[in-house]
């Protein structure tokens, strides 16, 4: 049984996570922090501060605000609780941070928390090497919902980053061709974002050869999977010792 | 029996066409014209301009250069012999020609020369409205090979004119979203182009509403496709009166 | 303002169109009818029975049991309300029983209520004489979820019929392939069905041809899609005459 | 460079073996073998049977008819040339005759010539494991010309079988669920085939999980690309000891 603290339990991501644990009887949210959202009606006790938690636990769950990250960053290394860290937008002084704070406890962070995409982000690493030798051009194509800001996702970065570092970092990104009047480079590796409705999440990353074209696709379907994600990534952590880790790690 | 004059015999495009006609019993190269190509071996007897030409026709094809496209225009008016006009790259000067000769000679002209694609077109003026209306965001996905120069395709842009055209204009084209970060707005029609391999011709319109996914899309597998359009549109165009027709007529 | 009674408000997509009425200024639910779910707690009355209801409303939405269906086409009849009728399984005696109350009152029934696919089955009638006359082979692929019984999806027959509607009734149905050894027949329209995980539904309409394929594809991301279809359908009702109609109706 | 003697170099895929290898300076047809077709014009001498053959050869490419096959396993074992088998039908007693042969000369064997799909089966054998473990369900999707005589095609059983082998042979393809009323078992593969047009060859495996799917495609655009899998074949097999090698020992 894996004891959880939940960081951000009434935001949309910390309910579907309190549901998750509700069905899986191997794990248990033990306490809950939220500072600032509306009180969900919950099994487990809920405190407005980390530090006010009684409870003990074998891993954090964190779906809360970067505003918060350098004390639960802290928080964790002096209670010795590994951290499965899904808050994103951290700034490159918060990452120095979870690097550092990876060398005194266990940390997990990803891009994506899904396991289809960091089993993807895995494969591509091997693939990528032998579909380059043999001339294949790289592209991605990634779709989300119209209310999302940036562009492309994280996910899509994360993807042509796994391909690039298998290919021995021989790519460069390119984001328009509507600008040019040219032929496709070599060296490049396209990356096209669609935004519309409310598509949750759709990764398409395209090997395009002489006369055949690979891809490796990845489609959400709900939110919920991220939130699967995080309970297998703090599965991962009860137990284990200092470093920072990632889904990949998860995977195995 | 359509008797054809093919204005650019020489070229791959002309030499595809020439196999198409032998293999339609509907249909008859009854003379060539090519002024710089390499003499390939043919049935039907070819000239250096079309001026040389001796057979009577029912329709000329032309896939050959728009350095020669004025030339062409007067010798249909003059001959009376409606014109296929496939070639691609006409200055506005051109089109403007193209437009009062078919005044006086029937002339088709379109983007793409498939059946599919004008197809789409077609039911895309018909759909958008209905869709765009229920609140669907409308984007574009066009593939080519990695020699294309130009981004977003002809096609594609096409398809989006279609879609715009249906739903009263209302959409402005983003061909780059990684240089913002913002939500998208309600009046964006998104073109992204992604180029790789030998990819032929892939289009996807899409339609994203709340939880559902409309995708109407166009695969070309070969080359041959355009040359068969072209065909077509010389059956069509056979008899016809003055006119500046498309493939959507041809499909009727 | 449309005022609807709920019938079948306790099931799950009862409830879901209890929060689509709840965010939609334009619909109220008056009151729910459900003789077995489990109470929830609703804005509205709830009784045990149609007959109990004493809210006078313009519409039902139905999304009970076909056990029920015989009594409540009788309601409406009586109490000439129209209604949208979306509980599946209905038998021979009971589709004539629809057929007839008709004739007396407004009734809607669809096979999906998704806006999307409704504007599919439209287009497809349009497309598919043109396509089929052009030689286009059809194919059905549908995907869902693994915890669906009847395979192929009613969708997929539906999707299916508009085609061989437009078409003139010429083909036949294939639902497998590997049991003989010979070449596709022009008459056959192959479906497939695909199952797996949590998929809410896809559907594939492949036209192919030579050296093109033509693909309209529709895909939920969640159920409650068909919820909205139903409130879209029950708003259409308001004020209807009587006529059997369809959610090809609703899309005007 | 690689000498090569074609075997069956008047057919389809003989000559266009012939120009992949007049492309490519690193290869060169010294003798062609045709007992049956039609000459062609070919830079090579072409024989009606390999005992003839004066040239000396570094590899045979062999894509002819079963009927000669085991005359060509018996020649390479005597002349001691490795072979690319690309011969398909071939009978039980032919297999084992392939695979004694193969304890003397280097034999190359593959369901499928391209770089594409044996990389796509190689990717298989590792993620099968991961995915089934983790409950997605496996099925196959595989869209060929309506001149296919065998469904589902040797590739989908292929690429079934790698997934199969991969995750310790947990499952029982499954071909069609139209006859059925029941839901999906999770030891079950569907395999659906669809057939129409002039597809060259699509081939998707979907992963279906919880909320996400994952899919490897492959799309062939043209017959070429077996022709350059056979020539990459032989570029292998040169100066190879004895053995049974697949596409899969090429990509390495």
């Amino acid at each position: 049984m894996t004891r959880i603290i939940m960081n951000g339990c009434y935001g949309r991501m910390g309910r579907m996570i309190t549901q998750i644990c509700d069905a899986d009887e191997t794990v248990q949210i033990v306490a809950g922090v939220d500072a600032f959202g509306a009180a969900c009606n919950t099994d487990y006790p809920v405190y407005k501060s980390l530090e006010e938690v009684k409870e003990e636990a074998d891993a954090i769950i964190d779906f809360s605000n970067a505003s918060g990250t350098d004390k639960l960053l802290d928080y964790c290394v002096a209670k010795q609780i590994p951290c499965a860290l899904c808050t994103t937008g951290l700034s490159e002084e918060q990452l120095a941070h979870v690097k550092e704070a990876s060398t005194k406890v266990a940390i997990l962070r990803s891009a994506n928390m899904s396991l289809g995409v960091n089993l993807l982000i895995k494969l591509l690493k091997e693939a990528a090497p032998i579909l380059a030798e043999a001339g294949f051009d790289v592209e991605i194509v990634e779709k989300h919902h119209n209310q999302k800001l940036d562009a492309p996702s994280g996910t899509a970065i994360a993807l042509a980053d796994a391909v690039n570092e298998g290919a021995g970092n021989i790519y460069e990104y390119v984001y328009d061709r509507s600008q040019v009047r040219k032929k496709r480079e070599k060296k490049e590796l396209g990356i096209s974002a669609v935004r519309g409705g409310t598509i949750v999440g759709d990764h398409d990353v395209l090997f395009a050869g002489e006369d055949e074209v690979i891809t490796f696709s990845h489609r959400a379907y709900s939110r919920a999977l991220f939130g699967k994600g995080a309970v297998a990534a703090a599965k991962f952590l009860a137990g284990k010792g200092t470093g920072l880790y990632s889904m990949a790690d998860v995977i195995g």
